[in-house]
């Protein structure tokens, strides 16, 4: 115990020390030295002109001339910054560069991290489609529920260049992927797994809708006030959707009520959420993903020792990371590759299927690959078409 | 003659095949690899969190962790690109693209491109605001006028990161830069240079202010219909303002009017905008600057036979080139370094002495520096303060 505390405590001593020290992590090159006038000339004026009056015939091939075929937008207004919270644009920003830093050196993308002045749905709204032209790909990033909802349905429907909120759809992608090996694990049928999902935010929604795709029919959603049902009184229209596709023998009550038997138990809260008593109600082999960050819902020793027998988390210092980055720049390299306008649902499916064929034999301690996984970026990115 | 056509022919044709064989110029790269679990952990998660929120406490020191203190957003709206008009984003792009080249090659500038959806003035104003938090610095370009002139005037009030029109004022810089070596080499006082400027847009209006500013009293500023004077009618607003400070003598007629005695004429039109009967109308030892790209106003050779003794354009296949690259790389260098938030007028002045001051016996073939003249970025950086 004490051992891992200090080792949290270093992390981020040493992630000060190298921010400052590097002034930021991102640095943006030309492809070309300008040294010779011909170089000059071909790069920009004269010679860029003949280039420009080209595309203005020709816009669809800006894919072949500019660097809008490898670019990803990387958006945030900084309202949902990990488990920080509403902490504003600035103190966002380090994340999304650090989100550039892993779609460059997984996926070769250039990615660029815009974060914003506005928390205005609207304003994000027409932000984003003004400056979408130069990007081949728009990655929304911490932006609250439920305003994250409806800023991404509607900039999916308006932009014809991929667009997903990684929050929702990356990690509903690898949860997906590590239940599917799960249940391999526990000798039990994905289609038959009795979840709940305790969190009804933006992970905890996309989770849901998407493990409901896969097949099975017993997902149930826990928000602050209890079990969403159908019919309960005062949700957000959100919730009242949810509850449609969700929790079929309509149980009420709280995650106590809604946890009784099931097979997994999925921590999209924070701390203390899920307890001890929590999973000992549960089934036999118990699989429980605690993935708030940095710290989860339960520690992982106690959730083992109230019985379960796979736990995944958020974090890289335990076994069975729930990691975005496994899937994020698979999608867009495979997006971009391939001019794919919209990440569908049948594509998330697909890659979390590949994620999770990486691990060849899962064992209760590796139900997910690691983001060093050979050859994961160009499995994901096969699917995305 | 032949040979010079040739010449610009191969430029178009050589720039489209480097464009399409790099598709694109830009590249954003981790300033570190991603290797390790320690690379990881503290470039993004856990570590990051730490970074995120000491920033939340501490947002001015963004400067020392992120890479705002280092990056120009690059901005256009395709509405004036290069002599091509309005050709919008996507074709902007490349001409974006090569501006960030030059800001990295000359001066180390993080710049990214970003082309707008929308030419409505409020909505560009709107975007930029929106965006601008993670950047050090907004250099605006091929935006027509006058929305130019509203756009970068609000944006100057509302931002607190240096901001810069630079078809308005790097030109003007250049420009002044220009003349006042000119000045010299024909043995006149700068102040009583008599300037008559062809074209009232956005390079136009610029240089006319910042020569004013510079102390020459008359300069006089025309337009498509004729020579700018206080009390004409159906005029713009903004050339009611230049009006005032320009044409003290209140000339009025058309160019052939203006620049009767007149020791220099500044071309920012079109090609045909300047005759050789306007040069032999203009005082001795003419100064003609036709700036119009990639084809100047008038033949420099032309000119010369019309007695003018110093010829610019704005091309790099003859003598005199005025280039923007001269002065923007240097001015956001000083700026960024500084933490300056407004480019003012004297910064402009001064930048353009030092311009100047770079070439040691100014002749009339060599009035302004080249871009690789040494020193010259932290030569111009130097007076941003």
């Amino acid at each position: 115990m004490k051992a891992k505390k200090i080792l949290k405590k270093d992390y981020a001593k040493m992630a000060l020390v190298l921010h400052k020290k590097m002034h930021g992590k991102l640095e943006v090159v030309s492809k070309k030295k300008l040294v010779t006038v011909d170089d000059w000339s071909t790069m920009y004026t004269p010679g860029v002109g003949a280039v420009s009056s080209y595309l203005a015939k020709h816009p669809k091939e800006a894919r072949e001339y500019t660097m809008k075929r490898n670019t990803v937008a990387v958006i945030s207004d900084g309202s949902a910054v990990l488990g920080l919270g509403n902490i504003g644009p600035i103190a966002a920003l380090p994340v999304m560069e650090g989100k550039c830093a892993i779609m460059k050196e997984m996926a070769g993308i250039d990615g660029f991290p815009i974060v914003l002045d506005t928390q205005d749905t609207e304003e994000i709204i027409k932000t984003v489609i003004n400056i979408a032209p130069g990007f081949g790909g728009i990655n929304l990033e911490d932006i609250s529920a439920p305003r994250c909802f409806e800023i991404e349905e509607r900039l999916k429907k308006i932009l014809n260049i991929p667009l997903m909120h990684d929050d929702q759809h990356g990690t509903a992608i690898v949860v997906l992927a590590g239940l599917i090996n799960a249940s391999k694990v526990v000798k039990k049928k994905f289609e038959n797994l009795k979840v709940t999902i305790v969190g009804a935010g933006a992970a905890g929604r996309a989770i849901a809708l998407l493990l409901v795709k896969a097949g099975i029919t017993n997902v149930i959603v826990t928000d602050s006030v209890g079990v969403i049902f159908k019919g309960r009184k005062g949700m957000a229209q959100y919730k009242n959707d949810l509850a449609k596709v969700t929790n079929p023998e309509s149980i009420k009550g709280l995650v106590a009520e809604a946890v009784q038997g099931a097979d997994v138990i999925v921590g999209v809260s924070g701390p203390g959420t899920i307890t001890r008593a929590h999973i000992e109600s549960m089934a036999k082999d118990a699989i429980v993903f605690a993935l708030a960050n940095p710290i989860p819902e339960i520690k992982p020793d106690d959730a083992k020792l109230a019985g379960a027998l796979i736990v995944a988390t958020g974090r890289s210092d335990y076994a069975n990371q729930v990691n975005n980055s496994l899937a994020f720049p698979g999608i867009f390299r495979g997006a971009l590759d391939r001019s794919v306008t919209k990440i569908t649902d049948e594509m998330k499916l697909a890659a979390a299927k590949k994620i999770a064929g990486l691990v060849k034999k899962p064992t209760a301690h590796e139900i997910i690959p690691k983001v060093t996984t050979p050859g994961l970026v160009k499995a994901v990115a096969s699917v995305i078409k």
